[in-house]
């Protein structure tokens, strides 16, 4: 059997458990050294097949690619590159299968969202017409939840848990202050499209915890949120509002937007929960604390799920062996078996179903009111943060994170312009 | 001899293991039940004593007072709430020496930072002059680790292990994002008059990431600071800020301040973060993430220090003890004997000295330039973020933190009007 080369990169936001993919594929790969030569890594995704900035992955110890299963975010670099479509910019396309019959690359394996997904499906396309056939399997990542088909995506189950945990012990915080100071925390998350982090908010009412959430899929009814807001403090005392950052009004608008402004009167991107924070002043005049989570959810590694590492591992590994077997044009997924006790296998899905697919919170998830998950929720979230998968730490009290060596081989062709 | 009871009472902003000194103090008032009849602690602080809203703590099981161990925030409830001076409100005062004696509460124990201190001072020389003594024991706790005399604060090691291990983890993830997209990431952090919890920020730099801290103490300089985040992103790529809440222009006004507004123009406090992008924006045009720790960092159990918990633990028992041996307006402290290997034990504070004084960053501890912490102040911060004292958690990922029952004793005394 001929041995051919494999490419492996990281797309679009990183998440605390990618690396752990990246680690199943590459242990994976050297398992079967009489099929796949050498994985080549993207300096910086898919930009470093463009540039062929290829990392040689097989410089790399075996332990500082066991230790990227411990490691957040994107050890070989990402990037927010889309390549365009087909009709617009062929000469990507043809770039990218010129690279990899430079470097004999015969697997494609893409790590990322939606849109990696259709960058990969086109890949698997292209190839062959184009004379050079690569096996293009999508790895998939996200922490936005969002992709169809599988039940969920490696990334998110450490964000939910890094959420609900960190959403329980502010409310613990803002319970202690209520009598005398905080009455209402605001935790903003993120999720553009789809409310799934922040639905990880929800089961802290599972403590007791007055908590409300404001998902995108939900149409923000100002009037209805301060009476639920007001309602919550005068039962409890105090109030947690879980925000997606995506949370927008009835005519699409993003609540963000309405936003702030800065002393110079320019409109401030990001921040709904001082938009929230404000707007529950002026209403109730409580006094308020928020916080935005930001890249902190999803580099917290130091949190991670236990079972969502496993099955960022779980789906490198299968994307190599998906390879081995000849199949294309494909994505492993997670498929559960059952909730309780939590038992799932690795599937498959056709990267034509995937490409361009979004999966929001189905309506059922949440409740009537609109600003909590149901029963069906708790079920569905509470598997993925199962388990606490720690790194190390070294005697100083900090986390054993790898930083690898990333060596780039030398090209063989001419320069790309991006 | 004859056995008191105590008063146990948490005042101010919480932390991750206040609850841990509340354990020190029962724990280790049970094992003297000859000398100490019961613990009440205050319901919301000493509100809980002006108004005799008197916890009695003897109902708790042994097994939930051992899990406040590995409870965030306050379980009795805390507040903001001042006492006012001697001469403006002498009946607060007295109220609280009348609830003592209707109570028999021979030892006040109260677990703060520098207000508290100083009301506990105050109760300490009030009591015998009206007729009913009381031993009054201060147990320090403040993330802002801001008290003098000891060489630290509990709360504050387990605030700087989060802002360390969330700083590292960020800054992983701006470095895979920075080719193509995000180049600044800036974090905010609480510390309004002490820089303490932003040094914390700094150790990041022993893993080659460039960060820029902004102190409290030292005069912030737009024109400086655009340099050095130009440098940082010119020769690393991208560049991470931690900014203390309390940041302030030479004039002393806080850059907060000179913030945002939102759209109906009011002035939106918090958030120097989002001041801070907006600069590095405008003048560098860099695109940026910013994030607001605000109560996750003080509330994160999740990741508390394991020296921080001891010496919280040590604190509370420690009080104990000095009471039993008859000393009266002290608070134990923390004493160094060596960084490495860190050797600690308990020292004494008279509280005359610890009243009202506030301890900032000494100046050697920040780098010249003023954008960073020198090798004797990370020698003074390892040793505190030092262990992983992870709570227990539950079959579904999440952490199990103890609710206590709370249950109130019958009033003996009339209303009181706060």
């Amino acid at each position: 059997m001929t041995s051919k080369n494999a490419f492996y990169a990281q797309s679009g936001g990183v998440t605390s458990v990618i690396n752990a993919s990246a680690c199943g594929v590459i242990e994976t790969s050297r398992k079967h050294g009489d099929q796949i030569g050498t994985v080549f890594a993207g300096r910086n995704g898919i930009i470093g097949a463009l540039c062929e900035d290829l990392i040689d992955t097989s410089r790399e110890s075996e332990a500082d690619i066991a230790a990227l299963k411990n490691t957040p975010a994107g050890a070989f670099g990402s990037c927010r590159f889309k390549l365009k479509s087909l009709e617009e910019n062929r000469r990507e396309y043809e770039r990218l299968i010129e690279v990899f019959k430079a470097h004999d690359i015969g697997y494609f394996f893409y790590n990322g969202g939606g849109d990696s997904a259709d960058t990969c499906f086109k890949v698997s396309q292209l190839s062959e017409t184009m004379g050079f056939p690569v096996q293009a399997i999508h790895i998939p990542k996200t922490v936005d939840n969002d992709l169809p088909i599988t039940d969920n995506c490696p990334g998110f189950g450490s964000v939910a848990k890094y959420i609900a945990v960190s959403a329980l012990e502010a409310s613990f915080d803002v319970a202690s202050m209520a009598k005398t100071s905080t009455k209402v925390f605001i935790l903003e998350v993120m999720g553009r499209h789809a409310g799934w982090i922040a639905a990880a908010g929800g089961l802290i009412e599972d403590y007791d915890i007055p908590v409300l959430v404001l998902f995108p899929e939900i149409d923000f009814d100002q009037d209805k949120f301060l009476a639920a807001v007001r309602h919550k403090v005068e039962t409890h005392g105090y109030c947690t509002i879980v925000v997606s950052e995506g949370a927008r009004n009835a005519d699409g608008r993003f609540l963000a937007e309405q936003g702030t402004r800065d002393a110079f009167g320019h409109a401030q991107l990001g921040g709904v929960a001082p938009v929230v924070a404000n707007m529950v002043k002026d209403a109730l005049g409580y006094k308020y604390h928020w916080a935005v989570a930001d890249y902190l959810q999803r580099a917290a590694r130091h949190i991670a799920s236990a079972s969502d590492l496993e099955q960022a591992y779980a789906l490198g590994q299968a994307g190599v062996e998906m390879a081995l077997a000849g199949e294309n044009a494909i994505m492993p997924t997670i498929e559960r078996v059952s909730s309780s006790p939590y038992v799932w296998q690795i599937g498959r899905a056709k990267l034509a179903d995937v490409a361009n697919v979004e999966k929001t919170m189905p309506r059922e998830f949440i409740t009537e009111d609109g600003f909590g998950i149901t029963a069906e929720c708790r079920e569905y979230l509470y598997p993925l943060i199962q388990g606490e998968a720690y790194p190390d730490y070294d005697e100083r009290g900090m986390p054993r994170y790898v930083v690898l060596k990333n060596e780039l081989i030398d090209k063989k062709l001419g320069e790309f312009e991006l």
